[in-house]
Protein backbone atom coordinates (compact mmCIF):
# COMPACT_ATOMS: atom_id res chain seq x y z
CA UNK A 1 0.00 0.00 0.00
CA UNK A 2 1.97 2.82 -1.14
CA UNK A 3 -0.67 5.15 -0.42
CA UNK A 4 -0.23 4.96 3.39
CA UNK A 5 3.92 5.56 2.63
CA UNK A 6 3.10 8.67 1.39
CA UNK A 7 0.77 10.07 4.25
CA UNK A 8 2.82 8.80 6.86
CA UNK A 9 6.20 11.26 5.04
CA UNK A 10 3.72 13.69 4.66
CA UNK A 11 2.20 14.22 8.05
CA UNK A 12 5.55 13.84 9.31
CA UNK A 13 6.83 16.67 7.54
CA UNK A 14 3.96 18.83 8.03
CA UNK A 15 4.39 18.39 11.66
CA UNK A 16 7.85 19.81 11.91
CA UNK A 17 8.58 22.64 9.01
CA UNK A 18 6.14 24.89 7.32
CA UNK A 19 6.79 25.33 4.20
CA UNK A 20 4.93 28.65 3.09
CA UNK A 21 4.03 31.32 5.42
CA UNK A 22 0.35 32.06 5.57
CA UNK A 23 -1.79 34.48 6.27
CA UNK A 24 -5.47 33.74 6.95
CA UNK A 25 -6.62 36.59 8.41
CA UNK A 26 -6.01 40.62 7.80
CA UNK A 27 -3.03 41.60 8.76
CA UNK A 28 -0.70 44.56 8.34
CA UNK A 29 2.18 42.21 6.16
CA UNK A 30 5.81 43.03 5.21
CA UNK A 31 7.69 41.22 2.92
CA UNK A 32 11.01 41.86 4.56
CA UNK A 33 9.70 39.52 7.47
CA UNK A 34 10.03 36.45 5.33
CA UNK A 35 12.72 34.87 3.98
CA UNK A 36 13.13 34.40 0.54
CA UNK A 37 16.03 32.07 0.39
CA UNK A 38 14.17 29.83 3.11
CA UNK A 39 14.55 26.14 2.58
CA UNK A 40 13.10 24.27 6.12
CA UNK A 41 16.63 23.34 6.30
CA UNK A 42 16.44 20.90 2.93
CA UNK A 43 18.86 19.72 0.40
CA UNK A 44 17.99 19.64 -3.02
CA UNK A 45 17.99 15.81 -3.64
CA UNK A 46 16.03 15.38 -0.26
CA UNK A 47 13.05 17.97 -1.79
CA UNK A 48 12.96 16.50 -5.24
CA UNK A 49 12.49 13.52 -3.52
CA UNK A 50 9.23 14.18 -1.43
CA UNK A 51 8.15 16.39 -4.56
CA UNK A 52 7.96 13.54 -6.51
CA UNK A 53 5.44 11.87 -3.62
CA UNK A 54 3.60 14.90 -3.94
CA UNK A 55 3.25 14.96 -7.39
CA UNK A 56 1.55 11.95 -7.19
CA UNK A 57 -0.44 11.74 -4.48
CA UNK A 58 -1.97 15.59 -6.24
CA UNK A 59 -2.51 13.33 -9.25
CA UNK A 60 -4.89 11.17 -6.68
CA UNK A 61 -6.16 14.00 -5.32
CA UNK A 62 -7.23 14.92 -8.86
CA UNK A 63 -9.15 12.15 -9.44
CA UNK A 64 -10.98 12.03 -6.71
CA UNK A 65 -12.20 15.71 -7.07
CA UNK A 66 -12.97 15.32 -10.75
CA UNK A 67 -15.03 12.26 -9.93
CA UNK A 68 -17.12 13.59 -6.63
CA UNK A 69 -18.11 16.54 -8.76
CA UNK A 70 -18.54 18.66 -5.19
CA UNK A 71 -15.86 21.24 -5.45
CA UNK A 72 -14.07 23.59 -7.59
CA UNK A 73 -10.15 24.19 -6.73
CA UNK A 74 -8.52 27.79 -7.20
CA UNK A 75 -4.81 28.30 -7.66
CA UNK A 76 -4.09 31.56 -7.92
CA UNK A 77 -0.26 32.27 -8.99
CA UNK A 78 1.34 35.60 -8.25
CA UNK A 79 4.70 36.75 -7.86
CA UNK A 80 6.97 39.92 -9.32
CA UNK A 81 8.59 39.16 -12.93
CA UNK A 82 11.04 35.81 -12.69
CA UNK A 83 9.42 34.74 -10.09
CA UNK A 84 8.88 31.26 -11.29
CA UNK A 85 5.33 31.26 -12.01
CA UNK A 86 5.59 29.21 -15.20
CA UNK A 87 8.11 27.18 -14.10
CA UNK A 88 5.82 25.98 -11.25
CA UNK A 89 2.88 25.25 -13.09
CA UNK A 90 5.41 23.14 -15.09
CA UNK A 91 6.98 21.32 -12.17
CA UNK A 92 4.52 21.28 -9.80
CA UNK A 93 1.62 20.17 -12.34
CA UNK A 94 3.73 17.60 -14.44
CA UNK A 95 1.24 14.57 -13.33
CA UNK A 96 -2.25 16.13 -13.83
CA UNK A 97 -5.09 14.93 -16.00
CA UNK A 98 -5.42 18.43 -18.38
CA UNK A 99 -8.65 17.37 -18.85
CA UNK A 100 -9.33 18.45 -15.03
CA UNK A 101 -7.38 21.28 -15.64
CA UNK A 102 -7.59 24.59 -16.91
CA UNK A 103 -4.61 26.92 -16.81
CA UNK A 104 -5.60 30.88 -17.62
CA UNK A 105 -2.68 33.55 -18.07
CA UNK A 106 -4.00 37.12 -17.51
CA UNK A 107 -2.29 39.58 -19.66
CA UNK A 108 -2.98 43.21 -19.85
CA UNK A 109 -6.79 43.78 -20.41
CA UNK A 110 -8.17 44.13 -24.03
CA UNK A 111 -10.37 47.06 -24.85
CA UNK A 112 -13.19 44.87 -24.26
CA UNK A 113 -12.27 43.68 -20.82
CA UNK A 114 -11.69 47.27 -19.70
CA UNK A 115 -15.28 48.07 -20.64
CA UNK A 116 -16.12 45.81 -17.61
CA UNK A 117 -15.87 45.81 -14.23
CA UNK A 118 -12.08 44.60 -13.42
CA UNK A 119 -13.56 40.88 -12.37
CA UNK A 120 -15.18 40.65 -15.43
CA UNK A 121 -12.99 38.63 -17.35
CA UNK A 122 -11.71 37.08 -14.44
CA UNK A 123 -15.12 35.38 -13.31
CA UNK A 124 -15.75 33.32 -16.60
CA UNK A 125 -12.51 31.31 -16.06
CA UNK A 126 -13.31 30.60 -12.12
CA UNK A 127 -13.30 26.23 -12.42
CA UNK A 128 -16.34 23.80 -13.00
CA UNK A 129 -17.03 21.44 -10.29
CA UNK A 130 -14.73 19.03 -10.40
CA UNK A 131 -12.07 21.36 -11.91
CA UNK A 132 -8.69 22.69 -11.16
CA UNK A 133 -8.50 26.44 -12.30
CA UNK A 134 -4.67 28.42 -12.22
CA UNK A 135 -4.32 32.18 -12.74
CA UNK A 136 -1.21 32.63 -13.98
CA UNK A 137 -1.59 36.29 -12.73
CA UNK A 138 -5.03 37.08 -11.50
CA UNK A 139 -7.56 39.68 -10.46
CA UNK A 140 -4.56 40.83 -7.78
CA UNK A 141 -2.96 42.46 -10.69
CA UNK A 142 -6.00 45.27 -10.46
CA UNK A 143 -4.38 46.16 -6.66
CA UNK A 144 -0.83 45.72 -8.39
CA UNK A 145 0.21 47.17 -11.86
CA UNK A 146 -2.40 49.41 -11.81
CA UNK A 147 -1.37 50.71 -8.57
CA UNK A 148 2.11 50.66 -9.28
CA UNK A 149 1.65 52.37 -12.81
CA UNK A 150 -1.36 55.01 -11.83
CA UNK A 151 -4.10 52.82 -14.50
CA UNK A 152 -6.59 53.46 -11.95
CA UNK A 153 -7.36 56.32 -9.46
CA UNK A 154 -6.84 55.70 -5.73
CA UNK A 155 -10.31 56.02 -4.89
CA UNK A 156 -11.17 52.71 -7.44
CA UNK A 157 -8.12 50.91 -6.98
CA UNK A 158 -8.94 51.16 -2.76
CA UNK A 159 -12.58 49.90 -3.01
CA UNK A 160 -11.09 46.79 -4.85
CA UNK A 161 -9.89 45.20 -2.02
CA UNK A 162 -13.78 44.78 -0.66
CA UNK A 163 -14.71 43.91 -3.79
CA UNK A 164 -12.07 40.97 -4.00
CA UNK A 165 -12.91 40.01 -0.78
CA UNK A 166 -16.68 39.93 -1.44
CA UNK A 167 -16.12 38.12 -4.51
CA UNK A 168 -13.73 35.21 -2.99
CA UNK A 169 -16.26 34.56 0.10
CA UNK A 170 -18.62 33.96 -2.86
CA UNK A 171 -16.75 31.09 -4.47
CA UNK A 172 -15.85 29.67 -1.03
CA UNK A 173 -19.79 29.56 -0.74
CA UNK A 174 -20.10 27.61 -4.04
CA UNK A 175 -17.62 25.59 -2.76
CA UNK A 176 -14.27 26.66 -4.49
CA UNK A 177 -11.40 25.72 -2.80
CA UNK A 178 -8.93 28.89 -2.62
CA UNK A 179 -5.30 28.40 -2.63
CA UNK A 180 -3.25 31.85 -3.28
CA UNK A 181 0.36 31.68 -3.91
CA UNK A 182 2.47 34.58 -3.70
CA UNK A 183 5.89 33.93 -5.23
CA UNK A 184 8.57 35.65 -3.12
CA UNK A 185 12.14 35.99 -4.77
CA UNK A 186 14.94 38.89 -3.74
CA UNK A 187 15.57 41.76 -6.12
CA UNK A 188 19.07 40.63 -6.83
CA UNK A 189 18.04 36.83 -7.37
CA UNK A 190 15.57 38.59 -9.52
CA UNK A 191 18.91 40.78 -11.56
CA UNK A 192 20.63 37.27 -11.69
CA UNK A 193 17.71 35.52 -13.78
CA UNK A 194 17.27 38.06 -15.94
CA UNK A 195 20.75 38.00 -16.77
CA UNK A 196 20.42 34.28 -17.03
CA UNK A 197 17.50 34.23 -19.76
CA UNK A 198 20.15 37.26 -21.75
CA UNK A 199 23.26 34.37 -21.64
CA UNK A 200 21.20 31.44 -22.07
CA UNK A 201 20.16 31.27 -26.00
CA UNK A 202 17.52 28.65 -25.43
CA UNK A 203 15.68 31.30 -23.08
CA UNK A 204 16.07 33.78 -24.56
CA UNK A 205 12.98 34.02 -25.92
CA UNK A 206 11.18 34.65 -22.76
CA UNK A 207 12.98 37.94 -22.37
CA UNK A 208 10.82 40.87 -22.28
CA UNK A 209 12.10 44.06 -22.06
CA UNK A 210 9.40 45.32 -19.75
CA UNK A 211 10.93 42.96 -17.18
CA UNK A 212 13.82 45.06 -16.99
CA UNK A 213 11.54 48.61 -16.94
CA UNK A 214 9.75 47.28 -13.82
CA UNK A 215 12.47 47.05 -11.70
CA UNK A 216 12.94 51.16 -11.20
CA UNK A 217 9.09 50.45 -9.59
CA UNK A 218 10.46 47.25 -6.78
CA UNK A 219 9.70 49.04 -3.87
CA UNK A 220 6.17 50.32 -4.98
CA UNK A 221 5.42 47.11 -6.16
CA UNK A 222 6.49 45.62 -2.75
CA UNK A 223 4.10 48.27 -0.87
CA UNK A 224 1.54 47.02 -3.35
CA UNK A 225 1.69 43.28 -2.22
CA UNK A 226 2.08 43.95 0.89
CA UNK A 227 -1.47 46.20 1.11
CA UNK A 228 -2.84 42.81 -1.48
CA UNK A 229 -1.67 40.20 0.95
CA UNK A 230 -2.40 41.77 4.30
CA UNK A 231 -5.89 43.14 3.14
CA UNK A 232 -6.93 40.13 1.48
CA UNK A 233 -5.92 37.07 3.67
CA UNK A 234 -8.96 35.20 4.95
CA UNK A 235 -9.73 31.72 6.26
CA UNK A 236 -11.11 30.58 3.43
CA UNK A 237 -9.28 32.61 0.93
CA UNK A 238 -5.72 32.64 2.67
CA UNK A 239 -2.20 33.97 0.96
CA UNK A 240 1.08 31.78 1.31
CA UNK A 241 3.94 33.42 0.48
CA UNK A 242 6.15 30.97 -0.74
CA UNK A 243 10.41 31.36 -0.34
CA UNK A 244 11.16 31.08 -4.12
CA UNK A 245 15.00 32.14 -4.43
CA UNK A 246 15.69 28.19 -4.16
CA UNK A 247 13.56 27.09 -7.35
CA UNK A 248 13.51 23.47 -5.81
CA UNK A 249 12.41 24.08 -3.15
CA UNK A 250 9.36 26.69 -4.13
CA UNK A 251 7.90 23.64 -6.27
CA UNK A 252 8.13 21.60 -3.06
CA UNK A 253 6.30 24.47 -1.24
CA UNK A 254 3.75 25.26 -3.52
CA UNK A 255 2.92 20.93 -3.84
CA UNK A 256 2.88 20.43 -0.14
CA UNK A 257 0.29 23.72 0.14
CA UNK A 258 -1.73 21.87 -2.39
CA UNK A 259 -1.89 18.99 -0.67
CA UNK A 260 -2.18 19.98 2.86
CA UNK A 261 -5.06 22.15 1.45
CA UNK A 262 -6.68 19.33 -0.38
CA UNK A 263 -5.92 16.36 1.72
CA UNK A 264 -8.76 17.25 4.07
CA UNK A 265 -11.32 16.84 1.42
CA UNK A 266 -10.52 13.07 0.90
CA UNK A 267 -12.92 10.85 2.40
CA UNK A 268 -15.79 13.37 1.41
CA UNK A 269 -14.77 13.62 -1.72
CA UNK A 270 -14.16 9.06 -1.38
CA UNK A 271 -18.09 8.92 -0.34
CA UNK A 272 -19.41 11.00 -3.04
CA UNK A 273 -17.64 9.16 -6.00
CA UNK A 274 -19.19 5.88 -4.06
CA UNK A 275 -22.44 7.35 -3.68
CA UNK A 276 -22.48 8.72 -7.48
CA UNK A 277 -21.61 4.87 -8.72
CA UNK A 278 -24.11 3.05 -6.25
CA UNK A 279 -26.83 5.50 -8.06
CA UNK A 280 -25.31 5.04 -11.66
CA UNK A 281 -25.71 1.12 -10.73
CA UNK A 282 -29.32 1.41 -9.34
CA UNK A 283 -30.17 3.64 -12.52
CA UNK A 284 -28.64 1.14 -15.12
CA UNK A 285 -30.50 -1.89 -13.54
CA UNK A 286 -33.75 -0.65 -14.80
CA UNK A 287 -32.20 0.15 -17.93
CA UNK A 288 -30.38 -3.39 -18.77
CA UNK A 289 -33.80 -5.00 -17.69
CA UNK A 290 -35.70 -3.08 -20.53
CA UNK A 291 -33.62 -3.15 -23.04
CA UNK A 292 -33.45 -7.17 -22.33
CA UNK A 293 -29.20 -7.08 -21.63
CA UNK A 294 -27.08 -8.52 -18.63
CA UNK B 1 22.27 13.12 -26.37
CA UNK B 2 19.55 11.44 -25.23
CA UNK B 3 17.41 13.70 -27.63
CA UNK B 4 19.15 11.50 -31.01
CA UNK B 5 18.40 8.00 -29.43
CA UNK B 6 14.89 8.78 -29.23
CA UNK B 7 14.95 9.77 -32.44
CA UNK B 8 16.47 6.81 -33.98
CA UNK B 9 14.42 4.41 -32.03
CA UNK B 10 11.33 6.66 -33.03
CA UNK B 11 12.50 6.44 -37.05
CA UNK B 12 13.29 2.75 -37.07
CA UNK B 13 9.75 1.70 -35.85
CA UNK B 14 8.17 4.07 -37.90
CA UNK B 15 9.36 3.21 -41.32
CA UNK B 16 8.21 -0.64 -40.69
CA UNK B 17 4.94 -0.71 -39.14
CA UNK B 18 2.10 1.70 -39.29
CA UNK B 19 0.26 2.40 -36.20
CA UNK B 20 -2.45 3.68 -37.12
CA UNK B 21 -4.91 3.24 -40.50
CA UNK B 22 -4.83 6.95 -41.73
CA UNK B 23 -7.56 8.67 -44.34
CA UNK B 24 -5.74 11.23 -45.52
CA UNK B 25 -8.19 12.25 -48.69
CA UNK B 26 -11.71 11.59 -49.22
CA UNK B 27 -13.02 7.75 -49.51
CA UNK B 28 -15.79 5.22 -48.76
CA UNK B 29 -14.66 4.19 -45.65
CA UNK B 30 -15.96 0.70 -43.65
CA UNK B 31 -14.68 0.02 -40.30
CA UNK B 32 -14.78 -3.25 -40.55
CA UNK B 33 -11.75 -3.32 -42.87
CA UNK B 34 -9.53 -1.86 -39.82
CA UNK B 35 -8.99 -4.36 -36.68
CA UNK B 36 -9.79 -3.05 -33.20
CA UNK B 37 -7.19 -5.61 -31.68
CA UNK B 38 -4.17 -5.04 -34.12
CA UNK B 39 -1.39 -3.94 -32.21
CA UNK B 40 1.81 -4.49 -34.81
CA UNK B 41 2.44 -7.74 -33.11
CA UNK B 42 3.78 -5.38 -29.73
CA UNK B 43 4.13 -6.71 -26.44
CA UNK B 44 2.33 -4.32 -23.79
CA UNK B 45 5.82 -4.31 -22.21
CA UNK B 46 7.52 -3.34 -25.19
CA UNK B 47 4.56 -0.66 -25.72
CA UNK B 48 4.66 1.05 -22.22
CA UNK B 49 8.61 1.79 -22.66
CA UNK B 50 8.31 3.37 -26.05
CA UNK B 51 5.26 5.35 -25.06
CA UNK B 52 7.82 7.23 -22.65
CA UNK B 53 10.19 8.05 -24.83
CA UNK B 54 7.43 9.08 -27.03
CA UNK B 55 5.51 11.30 -24.23
CA UNK B 56 9.08 13.18 -23.27
CA UNK B 57 9.76 13.76 -26.93
CA UNK B 58 5.92 15.33 -26.80
CA UNK B 59 6.84 17.48 -23.91
CA UNK B 60 10.03 18.48 -26.02
CA UNK B 61 7.94 19.30 -29.12
CA UNK B 62 5.34 21.09 -27.11
CA UNK B 63 7.93 23.73 -25.70
CA UNK B 64 8.98 24.49 -29.02
CA UNK B 65 5.70 25.06 -29.93
CA UNK B 66 4.67 27.20 -27.32
CA UNK B 67 7.79 29.33 -27.58
CA UNK B 68 7.88 29.31 -31.45
CA UNK B 69 4.15 30.82 -31.29
CA UNK B 70 3.56 29.97 -35.11
CA UNK B 71 1.34 27.23 -34.89
CA UNK B 72 -1.57 25.53 -33.37
CA UNK B 73 -2.52 21.79 -32.69
CA UNK B 74 -6.04 20.55 -32.35
CA UNK B 75 -6.72 16.86 -31.56
CA UNK B 76 -9.81 15.69 -32.09
CA UNK B 77 -10.61 12.82 -30.04
CA UNK B 78 -13.80 10.77 -31.36
CA UNK B 79 -15.17 7.24 -30.64
CA UNK B 80 -17.41 5.14 -29.21
CA UNK B 81 -18.66 5.27 -25.45
CA UNK B 82 -16.26 3.63 -23.29
CA UNK B 83 -13.83 3.72 -26.36
CA UNK B 84 -11.37 5.73 -23.96
CA UNK B 85 -11.18 9.08 -25.00
CA UNK B 86 -10.73 10.19 -21.52
CA UNK B 87 -8.08 7.51 -20.79
CA UNK B 88 -6.01 8.63 -24.10
CA UNK B 89 -5.89 12.29 -22.56
CA UNK B 90 -4.76 10.87 -19.05
CA UNK B 91 -2.27 8.43 -20.13
CA UNK B 92 -0.68 10.07 -23.98
CA UNK B 93 -1.03 13.82 -22.11
CA UNK B 94 0.83 13.10 -18.59
CA UNK B 95 3.83 14.72 -19.40
CA UNK B 96 2.64 18.18 -20.79
CA UNK B 97 2.83 21.39 -19.39
CA UNK B 98 -0.71 22.48 -18.48
CA UNK B 99 -0.26 25.92 -19.32
CA UNK B 100 0.44 25.11 -23.26
CA UNK B 101 -2.60 22.91 -23.28
CA UNK B 102 -6.68 23.49 -23.23
CA UNK B 103 -8.98 20.54 -23.01
CA UNK B 104 -12.79 20.90 -24.22
CA UNK B 105 -15.06 18.52 -23.29
CA UNK B 106 -18.43 18.84 -25.65
CA UNK B 107 -21.50 17.57 -24.18
CA UNK B 108 -25.31 18.01 -25.34
CA UNK B 109 -25.58 21.50 -26.43
CA UNK B 110 -27.12 24.30 -24.52
CA UNK B 111 -30.11 26.24 -25.40
CA UNK B 112 -28.01 28.95 -26.34
CA UNK B 113 -25.82 26.87 -28.22
CA UNK B 114 -28.43 25.22 -30.45
CA UNK B 115 -29.67 28.88 -30.96
CA UNK B 116 -26.44 29.58 -32.81
CA UNK B 117 -24.99 27.19 -36.19
CA UNK B 118 -23.30 24.15 -35.26
CA UNK B 119 -19.96 25.40 -35.13
CA UNK B 120 -20.06 28.36 -33.15
CA UNK B 121 -19.21 26.80 -29.80
CA UNK B 122 -16.59 24.67 -31.14
CA UNK B 123 -15.55 28.16 -32.69
CA UNK B 124 -14.89 29.40 -29.71
CA UNK B 125 -12.47 26.74 -28.20
CA UNK B 126 -9.96 26.55 -31.15
CA UNK B 127 -5.99 26.83 -30.26
CA UNK B 128 -4.44 29.75 -29.69
CA UNK B 129 -0.73 30.11 -31.42
CA UNK B 130 1.80 27.99 -29.60
CA UNK B 131 -1.19 25.89 -27.53
CA UNK B 132 -2.20 22.38 -28.02
CA UNK B 133 -6.27 22.39 -27.81
CA UNK B 134 -7.63 18.70 -27.19
CA UNK B 135 -11.41 18.29 -28.17
CA UNK B 136 -12.55 15.59 -26.40
CA UNK B 137 -15.86 14.86 -28.97
CA UNK B 138 -16.00 17.82 -30.99
CA UNK B 139 -18.22 18.89 -34.09
CA UNK B 140 -18.63 15.42 -35.48
CA UNK B 141 -21.31 14.95 -33.20
CA UNK B 142 -23.26 16.88 -35.06
CA UNK B 143 -22.96 14.32 -37.93
CA UNK B 144 -22.77 11.38 -35.76
CA UNK B 145 -25.29 11.61 -32.29
CA UNK B 146 -27.70 14.01 -34.24
CA UNK B 147 -27.75 11.94 -37.32
CA UNK B 148 -28.30 8.74 -35.56
CA UNK B 149 -31.14 10.10 -33.38
CA UNK B 150 -32.29 12.42 -35.83
CA UNK B 151 -31.92 15.47 -34.25
CA UNK B 152 -31.73 17.78 -37.09
CA UNK B 153 -33.28 16.43 -40.93
CA UNK B 154 -30.84 14.63 -43.19
CA UNK B 155 -30.90 18.17 -45.31
CA UNK B 156 -29.29 19.74 -42.43
CA UNK B 157 -26.58 16.98 -41.15
CA UNK B 158 -25.19 16.70 -44.78
CA UNK B 159 -24.73 19.85 -45.35
CA UNK B 160 -22.20 19.58 -42.56
CA UNK B 161 -19.67 17.94 -44.51
CA UNK B 162 -18.73 20.68 -46.13
CA UNK B 163 -19.19 23.06 -43.65
CA UNK B 164 -16.42 20.67 -41.85
CA UNK B 165 -14.33 20.46 -45.14
CA UNK B 166 -13.96 24.38 -44.86
CA UNK B 167 -13.81 25.05 -41.58
CA UNK B 168 -11.04 22.95 -40.76
CA UNK B 169 -9.12 24.29 -44.25
CA UNK B 170 -9.57 27.55 -42.56
CA UNK B 171 -7.95 26.25 -39.38
CA UNK B 172 -5.19 24.86 -41.38
CA UNK B 173 -4.41 28.03 -43.79
CA UNK B 174 -3.77 29.89 -40.64
CA UNK B 175 -1.52 27.53 -39.47
CA UNK B 176 -3.71 25.04 -36.93
CA UNK B 177 -2.04 21.38 -37.41
CA UNK B 178 -5.32 19.19 -36.90
CA UNK B 179 -5.02 15.87 -36.05
CA UNK B 180 -8.26 13.88 -35.45
CA UNK B 181 -8.18 10.45 -33.68
CA UNK B 182 -11.13 8.00 -34.23
CA UNK B 183 -10.86 5.61 -31.34
CA UNK B 184 -11.69 2.33 -32.70
CA UNK B 185 -13.10 -0.63 -30.60
CA UNK B 186 -15.80 -3.39 -31.05
CA UNK B 187 -18.58 -4.02 -29.84
CA UNK B 188 -18.00 -7.05 -27.96
CA UNK B 189 -14.95 -4.97 -26.14
CA UNK B 190 -17.46 -2.08 -25.32
CA UNK B 191 -19.84 -4.73 -23.38
CA UNK B 192 -16.73 -5.98 -21.56
CA UNK B 193 -16.00 -2.48 -20.89
CA UNK B 194 -19.50 -1.39 -19.57
CA UNK B 195 -19.75 -4.77 -17.43
CA UNK B 196 -15.68 -3.98 -15.88
CA UNK B 197 -17.19 -0.34 -14.72
CA UNK B 198 -20.22 -2.23 -12.75
CA UNK B 199 -18.02 -4.76 -10.66
CA UNK B 200 -15.69 -2.24 -10.05
CA UNK B 201 -16.49 0.04 -7.17
CA UNK B 202 -14.01 2.46 -8.16
CA UNK B 203 -15.00 2.81 -11.95
CA UNK B 204 -18.74 3.07 -11.12
CA UNK B 205 -18.93 6.55 -10.79
CA UNK B 206 -18.05 6.81 -14.69
CA UNK B 207 -21.39 5.12 -15.17
CA UNK B 208 -24.46 6.60 -17.43
CA UNK B 209 -27.42 4.30 -18.15
CA UNK B 210 -27.13 6.17 -21.80
CA UNK B 211 -24.06 4.28 -22.69
CA UNK B 212 -26.09 1.06 -22.60
CA UNK B 213 -29.04 2.71 -24.38
CA UNK B 214 -27.21 3.79 -27.34
CA UNK B 215 -25.69 0.02 -27.84
CA UNK B 216 -28.82 -1.01 -29.85
CA UNK B 217 -28.15 1.81 -32.42
CA UNK B 218 -24.62 0.57 -32.75
CA UNK B 219 -24.96 -0.68 -36.34
CA UNK B 220 -26.39 3.12 -37.12
CA UNK B 221 -23.20 4.64 -35.20
CA UNK B 222 -20.96 2.65 -37.37
CA UNK B 223 -22.81 4.08 -40.81
CA UNK B 224 -22.43 7.91 -39.40
CA UNK B 225 -18.66 7.46 -38.07
CA UNK B 226 -17.86 5.44 -41.91
CA UNK B 227 -19.22 8.72 -43.71
CA UNK B 228 -17.39 10.86 -41.49
CA UNK B 229 -14.32 9.57 -41.25
CA UNK B 230 -14.22 9.30 -45.52
CA UNK B 231 -16.14 12.23 -46.06
CA UNK B 232 -13.72 14.80 -44.46
CA UNK B 233 -10.35 13.58 -44.57
CA UNK B 234 -7.74 15.41 -46.50
CA UNK B 235 -3.93 16.14 -46.16
CA UNK B 236 -4.31 19.31 -43.88
CA UNK B 237 -6.62 17.34 -41.59
CA UNK B 238 -6.41 13.28 -42.20
CA UNK B 239 -8.21 10.88 -39.66
CA UNK B 240 -6.32 8.13 -38.03
CA UNK B 241 -8.83 5.18 -36.99
CA UNK B 242 -6.92 3.79 -33.48
CA UNK B 243 -6.94 0.42 -32.86
CA UNK B 244 -8.06 0.99 -29.33
CA UNK B 245 -8.86 -2.44 -27.96
CA UNK B 246 -5.82 -2.95 -26.18
CA UNK B 247 -5.81 0.10 -24.37
CA UNK B 248 -1.93 0.09 -23.88
CA UNK B 249 -1.65 -0.28 -27.79
CA UNK B 250 -4.12 2.59 -28.21
CA UNK B 251 -2.22 4.97 -26.28
CA UNK B 252 0.94 4.20 -27.97
CA UNK B 253 -0.28 4.80 -31.02
CA UNK B 254 -1.73 7.76 -30.21
CA UNK B 255 1.31 8.83 -29.28
CA UNK B 256 3.16 8.12 -32.15
CA UNK B 257 0.60 9.63 -34.41
CA UNK B 258 1.27 13.07 -32.09
CA UNK B 259 4.83 12.73 -32.68
CA UNK B 260 5.41 12.16 -36.05
CA UNK B 261 2.95 14.69 -37.02
CA UNK B 262 4.68 17.27 -35.13
CA UNK B 263 8.17 16.24 -35.72
CA UNK B 264 8.94 18.04 -39.20
CA UNK B 265 8.60 21.03 -37.25
CA UNK B 266 10.64 21.18 -35.26
CA UNK B 267 13.83 22.82 -36.97
CA UNK B 268 10.96 25.38 -37.45
CA UNK B 269 9.83 25.96 -34.42
CA UNK B 270 13.23 26.17 -32.92
CA UNK B 271 14.69 29.33 -35.85
CA UNK B 272 10.89 30.68 -34.83
CA UNK B 273 12.35 30.79 -30.98
CA UNK B 274 15.85 31.67 -31.58
CA UNK B 275 15.03 34.64 -33.87
CA UNK B 276 12.34 35.49 -30.82
CA UNK B 277 15.63 35.45 -28.61
CA UNK B 278 18.12 37.57 -30.73
CA UNK B 279 14.91 40.56 -30.82
CA UNK B 280 14.31 40.60 -27.44
CA UNK B 281 18.23 40.62 -26.65
CA UNK B 282 18.65 43.72 -29.32
CA UNK B 283 15.55 45.75 -28.15
CA UNK B 284 16.81 44.55 -24.22
CA UNK B 285 20.23 46.28 -24.93
CA UNK B 286 18.78 49.67 -25.73
CA UNK B 287 16.56 49.74 -22.77
CA UNK B 288 19.06 48.94 -20.18
CA UNK B 289 21.33 51.39 -21.58
CA UNK B 290 18.54 53.91 -21.07
CA UNK B 291 17.94 52.62 -17.44
CA UNK B 292 22.05 52.64 -16.61
CA UNK B 293 21.60 49.16 -15.86
CA UNK B 294 23.82 45.69 -16.59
Amino acid sequence: MPGAGILILFARRKKTVPYTYKLDHPQKARLSDYDPDYHAGMRKEEAEEELAYLRDELADLQELLYGAGTHSVLIVLQGRDTSGKDGTIKHVMANINPQGCQVTSFKAPTPDELAHDFLWRIHRHTPAKGMIGIFNRSHYEDVLVVRVHRLAPESVWKKRFDHIDDFERMLADHNTILIKLCLHISKNEQKERLLAREEDPAKAWKLAAGDWQERPYWDAYTEAYEDALGRCASLQAPWHIVPANHKWFRNLAVAHTLVETLQPYRQEWQSALDETGRKALAELRGVKARLGEG
